[in-house]
Formats: structure tokens, C-alpha cells, sequence
């Protein structure tokens, strides 16, 4: 009995698969999604609904890129990031929000030494409360302002720049000398940014997903004093590994088992387990990279389908006391994914109990697991260092994109997400309309819905947050329907 | 038409239950279940399996306690609360992990002013790495050590407990003079404690998960600055109007909810999703609440069940890029509660331009879900104040307890739990028990297996962490089974 045909592991990477309590994906065909990764890297236009290539993976090893054209472009922006001149400055204020932010927060959380080159602060909101919290100790005069958009276009990303730029005004400091831009080539944003400090690009063939090893990602990461060419030699050496054939190719395998155990529609959610304190983010951007990617309705060819993969998770060792009740004794619909390091940087007696127990308590989860015959997955680092994680990050994506291929479904477009921007320009006019409805006369939300053609309820909603904030008065009724609003006299 | 019926709101509370997009819940009888919740606040012994009484709802009105002593003793540790002179200290590190560390690091992130009277970190690892990392800004100098662990015999609170003593003892500053237990009366941490600056108490009808209203919770939000007095009228004030009929009760409606959305058995997560940038946690919060509480095989009466509610999310706006592709075009599991404030502490154009977009994103969002026919929740509070806060709580700890009531199982223990805490003892010792067996000859991770008993493949992770913090030589072979380890030379 051997427990060789479950464990994957590779010269020169430092990131060991374990498969074990996993179930078997003997009867899954992967050759044709391999094949379907290997166009893809080649240049194929493998976002189909949206016309484009998909290259997150040149990024890592250039000389793979489908043109020296492509490939120059891409050693460019790595030289222009090492040679980039920040200024005199203590901090970065990364300005963006899903693609833009999450990847560059995991990772400075997760590799950031304990007295950073420069530390990372992410705004990644619109609410308004939450923007002065973060902006609070942000100091202009010593901060360089990073606005990351792809498109240039993303509303929320427009509203928080300009709260920063107010925040930039309020203490007299010239925004444009410490802003840089990382968007589309010719995007507005670019055109906005002509006079700021520097402009990087993203390129079309980037998803925001998939950012972290663009210059989305490793502007701010280098600027904070993160070994980002080990990043890129960790996801390289992965990609590498990932092309193999199926049965020595973790990823492939890896998405067989998401495949298996879901029975082909995702009848378990990922669970992200990290027992690394600091990968306490890493479902966060797990979460994005699988439900934005397999969350589809619509295979390639236009059949309808219900596709998706539900992500979440915290960190080991705190789960121990939250999920791992229900995960064990509850509805069995989950596949834990176990992620660990068996190296540590320093060990005096102490810290190597503390690694043992932190060991124990995740073999202890995964054995209680095993003892229900509940599946899991368990991934080995071998350090929590940016090559490792490197590795980590690249694995999933592949991961996902082979999933993607079993599926048939375009894992690089989200039409979901397009839909869900027009949704809150229509939204943010009908605000706008019924404020404009208000007059001196106060009547109920039916009335002022029916002024503007809109449902009674929604009126409501809009015109409660109007008065909450001053913008209409209330004479609150015995029902909502009651409330009765007028312009603030 | 009316939009009445589905919105809930009561005078003096300072949260709205808008159900307008929920399923009906007529068929739901929920009388049984609000008995049951009555009995229990009048002092039944709720969790029948450890046989105790269930009180965390006295706690925030002890003129509900079953008795006077209980009362008297709920009253004098908020008055020694009061009085507890902190000594000169800017930090309070709070060791604890999952129900003694969650509570309290959500609300301090939720409610801290920019500026707090103190901030928080809080320990809940036993990552070495983590912890480092935690500790190395930690000045024993200037912190007060918070250490809550109701059994004071958590593994995990104990091994992090001499880490941090250690980083005492590094900078030559006393310990006991800055530490604080929170634990069980007559715990081995309360005998620890004897000689430390205060003990405050744990009744052993307060659940870790059901705590933040408990010395666990008050204590260090108090410390910071945080208005506790609010944060419990909040609670207060829903607890009362959770006790109404079912019509007129947001608990109970929630609750049924749940029921129907997930057809009596959890087929649809509650996806946490507030439009409030600093409820970040609260996704892990309600995790822990829900997911311990109700994730159960066995029903009351010993009979097998499965039930359970997942639960995740992380904030809204960001969002809008992450989840909402696969909540609404993928897999239809999911029941989205959204949770915004209506009113803006400051308002500014901007900030009010800001505040509308952040509503119309949350309205875009669940008119898409709605759109496509699927469910959701939108909880609007008056403001992100300890009050309102304190009423959220209170709301999802009573809709657990009455969803546990509707599915008939113990929402007040944690069987699961308590195993896994069996089992990483067993693996701490199979761990040691590894490490002896090793001598000079290097043989594979099955001989060493055969020799103590145990699993080759266990033997072989353990032999892998044991190598790589170089307490056992290793030849690595062409397969996991061939790698061969050793005593250190």
C-alpha cells in the first residue's frame, strides 16, 4: 500500500498536493482541457464572449508570450516597475476595488516583513464612513497614490478618487505629483493621469482576476519591499509544472477533484482552510478567482447551464472553534482545502510547539473529516514566502481555467458583473428622479413612485436614505406605506 | 398593493427587516419555536446535551435573569468593568481564539474611533509566524494582556499564552502586572490568574459564540473606548421586540426564512453582505454563530439529521466584482442579505454622492437577483453606532435559536468541537511519538509508521515538517515512499 499515487510534488517547487482523502478522478477525460490551455497560451482568444486573449500567464515567462511584440511589452513594464521612483514616501494608497485591490491586499498581508519598506493601505469601497476611516492616517505628504481600473471606467473607483483627491486638497499637497495610474492603454483613466507621476498599463489580455503578477499587482508589492521576481519564479515554476499530463499536473488534477466532488455542478463549496495566520485573505481572493470565473449560466456554444463553485473559508486554526462543527457533523456539501507550511523561519523550543500543535490541529481536522468520510485536499508549502505563494496563487488559476474547460464555459468573461454596472447607473438616475419628485407637499412613496414610474418599495428605500440624510423631510406613519416625504423646507 | 407587509420596523429600534424579495413564510409555525425561546430565557436548561441553562440574553437585561443572585452577579462584573483601571496602556492584546476573539475583534474593527482610546490586536493563532508577526509591534510597556478562554483549557489560548509571556519576559517588563483573565469561575486559567492585575468571569451559561455581550465582549471593547452601554441597548431593545408575536417578529420571520429559502435543510447559504465598509468581519462573525449553532446530525431526541446553514460574505461594494457573477448567473444556492445605514455621520456633496452610489449599488444588486428570481434579505440600520450594531447581533443570535428550534437540534453545543480537540491530542502525541522513533539509519515514513502504529501517509507529513524545521535528516527519493529520514546527525 502506497500513498505515492495521491501525494504530487516537483523538482523546484515548493508546494506539495496531497490528495489522499480526496476522491478519484480516474473517469475524468482531461486531455481535451489541457489541450484547450495549451491554445489559450499560445494566443488563442479564449474569452470568446468578449473577443480577447487570455495572457496571465506570459506574464510570468514573457519568452511564452504569442509575439516578441507582447513579450517586449511585458519585460518593459517589469523594467519600468524596478526602476519606478516613488519618491519620498511611507505608504501606498492602492485606489481600486475587486481585481484591483484584492490581490495586492492578500499578498501584503501575507509576505509584508513586520516593519515594511513602506506599508499598504487599500481603498476599496464607497462608503462614505469607511473612506474617512481609511483615510484618516493617510498622509499626503508621504503617500503615493496608486489608481488601479482597467476599464478607467469603474464608478466606484471615479468616486474614491475623487474623495482621495479632496483628501489630498484638504492638507495642500499636489495630488498629481504622488498619483500613479495602472489602467488600459488610451483609457479615460490614462487621459485623466497625463500629468500624474507615471502611468502603467494593463493590458487587455489581463482579467482583473487574474492581475496580481501585472503591474496591478507588483507595482504596489515592490513598492512595499516584496521579492516580486520570486513571486514571478514561483508562479513560472508552477505554470511549468501545470502543463504536464494529467496524471503528474496538479492543477488538472486538482480541478478533477473540484470536478468529481461536486459531481460536475457544484454540489461542494471550496473551503479555503489556510493554519497560515497570514493567509487569512486568501478565500477572500480564492472567492473572486472561482465564483467571478464558474458562476455562468451559458456554456460557449450558448446552451444553458447552472455552473458555479461556492468559495469560503477564514483561517485553520480559528476554524477549529467556527466551521468545523458543521463541516463535520452537518450538511455534507463542503471540500476543505487544508493549506500549510511545514517550514518556519525561526524555532526556538516554544515555536516549535506551537508548529507542532498548529500541525495537529489540522490533522486532527482532516482526520475527523476522513472518519465521516467527508473529502479533502491538502496543500504542503514549503515556506510561507513569496515564491510559495507564488506557486499557490498560480495553481488555483490554473485550476480554475481547467475547471472552466470541463465545464465548457468561458471562465475570462462576467457578464453578470456588466449587467450588475448598468443595473446601478439605472439605479443611481432613479435617485436622482425621485429627490428631483419631492416638493414642498409631503405624500407617500407610492405617490412620489408613481411621479417617476417606479416600484412603491424602492421609492421607499431611496427616500429613507434621503431623509436620513437631510435630503427630504418625514412624518413618519403607523406603516412605511404611511410615511409621508416633502422637500426640506 | 402594499409594500407593508413585508417590511418590519418597531419604535425605538434602530434596524428595518425589509423581506420584500424573501419567499413567504405563511407556512411556517412558528409558535412552538417562540415557547421554546420563552423558556428558555425564563431559565430551562436549553443546551440539553451539557446540561445547562442558556442566558446570554440576561446579560443585557439581568431583570430577566431566572434569579436575583444571577442578577446581582451579571450587575456587579459590568460595574467592575466600569471601574477597572487599565493602568497606563495604549494597546489591549486580546489572546483567544474563535468565540473569545471574534466577537470582540468585529466590533472594535466596526465601531473604533480613527483615533481609539486604545486599539485592539488581537491573538488567535498559534501560527509561530503569525504570532511574530502579531506580537513584534506589541510594547509589553504600554499593553494590557486580555487572555479569555471560558475553560481555561483551550490548547490553543494556553500555547499562544507563553508565547506572549515570552515577549514579556524578552523586554523585561512583568506580566502578571498587565494580564487579565476572562474565564470560567474555578477554570485552571482562573488558578493561573491568582496573582494578575484582574479576573473577570465566564457563566457557564454563556456560549463562546453568544459572548460579545459578556465580560469576553465588553471588557476590551470598553477598554478602547467603545460606548458598551449602547452596544447593549441596541441588543436590549431587539431582544424586546424579538419576544413579539411571529407577524410582528424580525427574528422569527428571519428565521422562517432561512427555513423556507433552504427548504428545511440549508440548501441555500446566507451570503453576508453588508454595504458598510468596517462590517468587513461580520460574515465571520455570523459563521461562527450559524454555522456551530446549527450545523448537527442528531435532532433533540437522538435521531439522525442532517442540518446546517453555510455561511460567508465579505463587503458590498467590493463585491459588486467578486460574488455577484455567480450569485446571479450560477448556481441558485444562495440567500443574499444585504445590510446597509441610512444615515452619514458627515455629509459632504461628495460624501452624499458617494453614500447614493453605494445605495445604488446594493439596489442594482438585488434588483438583478430579484430579476432572475432569486431571494434575498436587506437589513437597513439607522446609523453604524454601537446601538445599531448591538440590534444586528441580537437579531441573528435569536433567528439562530429559533431556526435551531424549527429544525428541533441543539443550537447550544458543539459535539464536533469537542472531538476535534480529542483528536489533535492524539496527533500531538503520534507526532512525538514519531520524532522518538526516529534513530541514525534512515528508513522510509512507512517503517517508522509500522513501529508506532500509525497511518504511512500521516507519518510522512509529519516526517516532512519534522525535516523542514530540521528535527529529522531526510534523502528524498523519486517518491514520498522512498524518501528515507533520520535522526539529526
Amino acid at each position: 500500500m502506497s500513498f505515492d499515487r495521491s501525494i504530487l510534488r516537483h523538482t523546484g517547487v515548493q508546494l506539495v498536493l496531497d490528495l489522499s482523502d480526496a476522491p478519484d478522478t480516474g473517469g475524468v477525460d482531461l486531455a481535451p482541457a489541457l489541450a484547450a490551455m495549451a491554445a489559450l497560451e499560445g494566443g488563442a482568444v479564449a474569452n470568446v464572449s468578449e473577443g480577447r486573449q487570455v495572457g496571465h500567464y506570459w506574464l510570468r515567462d514573457p519568452a511564452r508570450a504569442p509575439s516578441d511584440a507582447i513579450a517586449g511589452r511585458i519585460r518593459t513594464v517589469l523594467d519600468d516597475i524596478d526602476r519606478f521612483d516613488a519618491g519620498e514616501c511611507d505608504t501606498v494608497l492602492l485606489v481600486g476595488i475587486g481585481g484591483s485591490a484584492l490581490g495586492p491586499e492578500f499578498a501584503f498581508d501575507a509576505l509584508a516583513s513586520a516593519r515594511p519598506t513602506r506599508r499598504l493601505v487599500v481603498l476599496d469601497t464607497v462608503d462614505p464612513a469607511g473612506m474617512a476611516h481609511i483615510l484618516h492616517p493617510v498622509d499626503p505628504s508621504r503617500t503615493l497614490a496608486i489608481v488601479a481600473s482597467k476599464s478607467g471606467t469603474t464608478a466606484e473607483t471615479r468616486t474614491a478618487l475623487r474623495t482621495v483627491e479632496a483628501h489630498w486638497a484638504e492638507s495642500g499637497a499636489c495630488f498629481a505629483d504622488k498619483a500613479v495610474a495602472v489602467t488600459g492603454i488610451g483609457s479615460p483613466l490614462a487621459a485623466l493621469a497625463a500629468g500624474w507621476r507615471a502611468t502603467f498599463p494593463v493590458w487587455e489580455w489581463v482579467g482583473g482576476r487574474t492581475s496580481l503578477t501585472s503591474a496591478v499587482g507588483l507595482l504596489p508589492l515592490s513598492l512595499c519591499g516584496i521579492d516580486t521576481t520570486e513571486l514571478l519564479a514561483g508562479a513560472r515554476t508552477m505554470d511549468a509544472w501545470t502543463r504536464q499530463v494529467p496524471a503528474d499536473n496538479p492543477a488538472a488534477q486538482l480541478a478533477a477533484v473540484w470536478w468529481v466532488a461536486g459531481r460536475g455542478r457544484g454540489d461542494r463549496a471550496l473551503v479555503i482552510q489556510p493554519y497560515i495566520d497570514r493567509y487569512q485573505g486568501l478565500s477572500r481572493y480564492i472567492q473572486q478567482l472561482a465564483m467571478e470565473s464558474l458562476g455562468k449560466c451559458t456554456s460557449r456554444d450558448g446552451a444553458d447551464v447552472v455552473q458555479g463553485l461556492a468559495v469560503y473559508g477564514n483561517k485553520g486554526s480559528a476554524d477549529q472553534h467556527a466551521l468545523l462543527q458543521q463541516l463535520q457533523d452537518g450538511r455534507d456539501d463542503a471540500l476543505v482545502h487544508f493549506i500549510a507550511t511545514v517550514g518556519h523561519p525561526t524555532t526556538t523550543p516554544l515555536q516549535l510547539e506551537a508548529a507542532d500543535l498548529q500541525l495537529s490541529l489540522l490533522e486532527g481536522t482532516r482526520d475527523a473529516l476522513a472518519s465521516v468520510g467527508r473529502p479533502s485536499v491538502t496543500i504542503q508549502l514549503a515556506d510561507a514566502g513569496p515564491r510559495s505563494l507564488g506557486a499557490l496563487i498560480a495553481l488555483f488559476e490554473r485550476a480554475v481555467g481547467l475547471y472552466a474547460e470541463l465545464a465548457d464555459i468561458n471562465a475570462y468573461d462576467q457578464p453578470g458583473v456588466e449587467r450588475g454596472k448598468r443595473a446601478t447607473a439605472q439605479h443611481l438616475a432613479a435617485h436622482g428622479a425621485i429627490a428631483d419628485a419631492l416638493d414642498a407637499t409631503p405624500v407617500t412613496a407610492a405617490v412620489l413612485a408613481q411621479r417617476v414610474g417606479m416600484d412603491p418599495g424602492r421609492a421607499w428605500r431611496i427616500l429613507t436614505q434621503l431623509s436620513a440624510t437631510h435630503r427630504a423631510s418625514v412624518i413618519t406613519g403607523e406603516r412605511p406605506s404611511e410615511d409621508r416625504f416633502s422637500s426640506v423646507g
